[in-house]
């Protein structure tokens, strides 16, 4: 027979099943926070039409697209989450209730090119809040206690969210009268990665040294938090300006309130999010020691996720995280083997075909105790069978050969030390 | 701004939230019960490379296939868990212990054509157990344990395992001399579809009246399981005929000593499964009292599961669980309520926005004392916040007035019967 080689597409993370379980557990503790605050799951299609992905107009998106090669090639594969949930929220609207909070984890598809880390195929998890008409402030508080809790499940204390509104730096570029606001926002955007004197001499370009300086001057105001808002307070700027800060404020303060640690809360006046989606709450999430994988964790408040598909107004905050390069960076980082838990507390071996039937009562006994007991029934020597035990790297085996059978013993070993003991069957529960 | 029609693919499954929790819940018992069985979870990309797609040749699948439209077009969507654990187990042959119990619940694609119950995306849950060289037979009795949990789980007592053996049936075909096996084995497999007349009529055309007779006298043959097994054994027929007949009933053997009840089990000559891939064990299940939704759960031992892409020998034996039908079909028939859960215990809801950081504080207690409660921060007049809770279905409100906040009082509100009571805080928990 012809054979072809067993390959994955290039770019997709696909990992062996020790590791599968550690992915599977961290994917676990996000999901059961999410829905421990009464965030509602939601499943859409991979695959969505073609108009529907591209409602806001193609651009950078269609270059990354999966094409679904149908006869019509009328529909493809999701780049993200945000466009099936407008998508959603519009098409399902007068079943939902409104603040509607949805988690979603789902795989996302783009045509990356493949580098290290970048995947063609990868996890997102999303939650998301959505207002119909109008959203209180406090919503973009509640998303980061969310993270803060998931984070903190995973035992990384040291996550921080850097916070910052759109609707300040508005008006802070309106105050001193800046005219490509968007040019600016995408240089600020940089600053983490390009450092402070290329950012310093980008805005110089763009709008003086006079602004370029009040713009550093902002951005790299690293206070304490309550000493920023009273500083930003102080300043009394214009109508945006002040909307904003209101704003920041209320979302700090409700931060605090839902019981999230003033340590891991850092108003952060140079964070903008690239996109120019955002409205006013934006957020990026670092954690403390691993700032070098970037943003872990990253969304903020939008004016109206549907403007495509409805003619409702439905304003909404959202958080992402994007669980297959945290995975990946947390993986290269050696950080992954606190979750490793015993996939099997023991193993029975029968020495003999004919004792199968004796092995069997004896594992059904164990695992109505609870214990996560597997049983080998396989053929052939002995050495063969604990050998597989040792390969799935069980501590504990269960042996068990005709002499045992006619005392109602077995054998447990002990696969760290090689010690061996003989116990009575309604003992070995105490040696396991 | 140009509206587009928000609406889904044709022939994919969307669900409401209420629903998606029940569907959540159902795959959830299913991932349990695999994983409390020791099987590893993997989690395979849902594109695979057309070659390893089409190793087998294309044929019937290629027309379902989805296609992506890359530039070169050498990927597409994967039509079942199967091909891609095959590429999967030689890829990663070296890292994997054997035998290798593994399942995996993800999304397949097919281009099917729209008919209501046929779906282009669905849900797998399948489970396999791969042998590298042999494969104990004991392992065929296992994988239908582990179903039978989890109906038993899901509340269906009356499930039934439709067990055969195609080595079984091959011998006695070869004892009364039929030529073409494989035509009379597909005709059998119809035969719950056309009924036994039409299935005698199509087996006289195509092996004559008294073979046809013999036919129909095996596969209708529904007598007890011990006594069936003992009148096969008195027939005593060639060697190919003596080992499936072996295997049948070690299998039937161990289904009871795994824990199986044996009114759960019926050896059944007519189960054949149309595919010419299983070569001895196979398997449908059916529910008691719904038979008419046709096997929920099928599957089988075959040869060599990698042939195309290693060349290892690889027996393996596999059951599958089609989630997103079954799902539909049980929702057709009313029988998804009894899965349906609370999903929040209370919401509490502060009359002022005043009040929201008392009401945060005994939510953020609630919480901690395990209870599943959500919180309505919106602004707007009271009515419209009890018409939400109204909406969500819960069945109890925590209503925070500011009197109530100036006594240390909450007032807790039964949505059931619409009574009020003036509840201390430290006592809300004997009123939810």
């Amino acid at each position: 027979m012809n054979i072809v080689k067993p390959q994955t597409i290039a770019g997709v993370m696909e990992l062996l099943p020790d590791d599968q379980l550690v992915f599977d557990h961290i994917k676990q503790i996000i999901e059961e926070t999410f829905l421990s605050y009464q965030f509602l799951p939601i499943d859409t299609p991979a695959i969505e039409k073609n108009d529907i992905l591209f409602a806001k107009g193609g651009g950078e998106t269609e270059k990354q697209i999966f094409g679904i090669d149908s006869s019509k090639k009328d529909m493809s594969l999701r780049f993200d989450l945000t466009v099936p949930l407008a998508r959603y929220v519009s098409e399902h609207f007068s079943d939902l209730n409104f603040p509607f909070k949805r988690y979603q984890i789902g795989k996302v598809y783009r045509g990356e090119r493949n580098q290290k880390g970048r995947y063609k195929e990868f996890y997102q998890c999303d939650i998301d809040i959505i207002g119909n008409d109008s959203l209180s402030i406090h919503n973009d508080a509640l998303l980061p206690k969310v993270i803060y809790d998931i984070f903190q499940k995973l035992d990384f204390k040291g996550i921080k969210f850097h916070i910052n509104n759109r609707k300040l730096l508005n008006g802070f570029f309106e105050s001193i009268e800046i005219s490509d606001k968007e040019e600016v926002l995408r240089t600020i955007d940089k600053k983490a990665k390009i450092g402070d004197e290329k950012t310093k001499e980008l805005l110089t370009e763009l709008c003086g040294e006079d602004k370029a300086l009040k713009l550093m001057g902002l951005i790299n105001n690293k206070r304490d938090n309550k000493e920023l808002l009273k500083y930003l307070e102080s300043l009394d700027l214009n109508d945006n300006y002040k909307l904003g800060l209101r704003e920041l404020k209320e979302v700090y303060d409700y931060m605090i309130k839902f019981g999230i640690d003033d340590e891991s809360i850092m108003i952060d006046l140079s964070i903008t999010r690239g996109l120019d989606y955002y409205t006013s709450t934006v957020y990026e999430t670092f954690l403390d020691g691993y700032e070098s994988i970037g943003s872990v964790c990253s969304g903020g408040r939008y004016e109206n996720l549907a403007g495509n598909f409805s003619k409702q107004n439905l304003p909404g905050v959202g958080l992402s995280i994007g669980l297959t390069r945290l995975f990946y960076q947390l993986q290269e980082l050696g950080l992954l083997e606190k979750y490793r838990e015993d996939f099997t507390d023991c193993l029975i071996i029968p020495m003999d075909e004919k004792l199968n039937f004796y092995a069997i009562d004896i594992k059904n006994d164990l695992k109505n105790k609870g214990y996560k007991v597997d049983i080998y029934l396989e053929d052939g020597k002995f050495k063969k069978k604990i050998n597989y035990a040792d390969k799935i790297g069980v501590k504990k085996v269960i042996i068990i050969g005709q002499e045992e059978y006619e005392n109602k013993m077995v054998s447990v070993k002990n696969m760290e030390d090689g010690n061996q003991v003989s116990v009575k069957i309604e003992d070995i529960g105490d040696y396991l």
